[in-house]
């Protein structure tokens, strides 16, 4: 079965679309998924952007916010800017490490991104992550003291220096089982088709 | 008969296979355009870039000629990667301007593109432009004459502060007659679907 890795940061506002319809299009196409979580951050920092490119360039960010609207409308996903961008995204994509070696970590991720840019909370507050992950029945505090442990944390590094390797720079990214790389929500599809290739 | 304006800079990769799909795809939405040349350059430097940011942040630049390259294999339009990038698109734009007033300036454009990024030529160079206005079959010592007088060079430099004024920040870009923005290649459909609603 041909093979996709999609590369998301929770901080990433069109990861959300992307995190919302990679399912059911890759079960579609025959294509198995791994989801990737990584940390763009320490990317920015390497163009020496201390936030996000939509905060430094303002017209390129108040078009985004536009168009994320414009594209939750299209995949009738509820959209709510959220007060802080980029929020803090080290835990959720901790927690993501810990849940993706289980069942209910794709799921995890989905509900993560509906919290941030569907109901527009803050996920850097460990308070909203308790939130999720309570609703999906898991206990919560298990599950934050496992992320949050040693051998999780090299886990994310390793995650984002493998990213940076592979010349990400932006997300949502998909890479090929033979390295090709495609970015943004509107390549999953042609990211889809060359996987099948 | 609903209409939308057409953003584009000589200059921008992905301007190339928006200018050669635009026609068609706006002639079958019953959309009528206007192609409105600018110059990026002016933009850019706001954001403190004295260059394409495509050159800025290497691995950003390394992906958009991988992804060009494959965006124009999809179309069947040929692709090749010019030695100079960005190039200069000034006289390239003030001749749009003076063509686009007359019937022949639609296929000027296309021309323009084809020979820099199909055919990997340096439109910066004043020769590339005459060879482009005799395919043509133009008068280019009298169109080049019109479009460098100084009837011309303010009608452009009007043009870039309406596009600034209008929140481009990128090219291609396309604008509803209600005013909203689409930037990018890829956002070309949605437009035409916008503008006809």
């Amino acid at each position: 079965m041909p093979t996709l890795d999609f590369w998301f940061d929770f901080a990433s506002t069109y990861s959300y679309p992307a995190a919302m319809r990679i399912g059911p299009l890759a079960k579609a196409s025959g294509v198995s998924l791994r989801w990737r979580p990584f940390l763009l951050g320490p990317i920015f920092k390497d163009h020496g952007w201390e936030t996000s490119p939509f905060n430094l360039y303002p017209a390129k960010g108040r078009y985004m916010w536009r168009d994320l609207e414009r594209t939750c409308g299209a995949l009738k996903q509820p959209f709510a800017q959220p007060a802080l961008f980029p929020q803090n995204s080290l835990l959720a994509a901790r927690v993501a490490l810990v849940a993706l070696a289980q069942e209910w970590g794709e799921d995890f991720c989905r509900a993560v991104y509906g919290a941030e840019f569907g109901a527009g909370r803050n996920i850097g507050e460990p308070a909203v992550i308790v939130d999720v992950l309570k609703g999906l029945g898991q206990d919560a505090n298990a599950v934050l003291e496992q992320a949050q442990s040693d051998a999780t944390k090299p886990l994310l590094r390793a995650q984002t220096e493998q990213a940076r390797k592979l010349g990400i720079f932006g997300a949502p990214s998909f890479v090929t089982a033979d390295g090709e790389l495609f970015w943004g929500n509107d390549r999953l599809e042609a990211a889809l088709d060359w996987a099948k290739k």
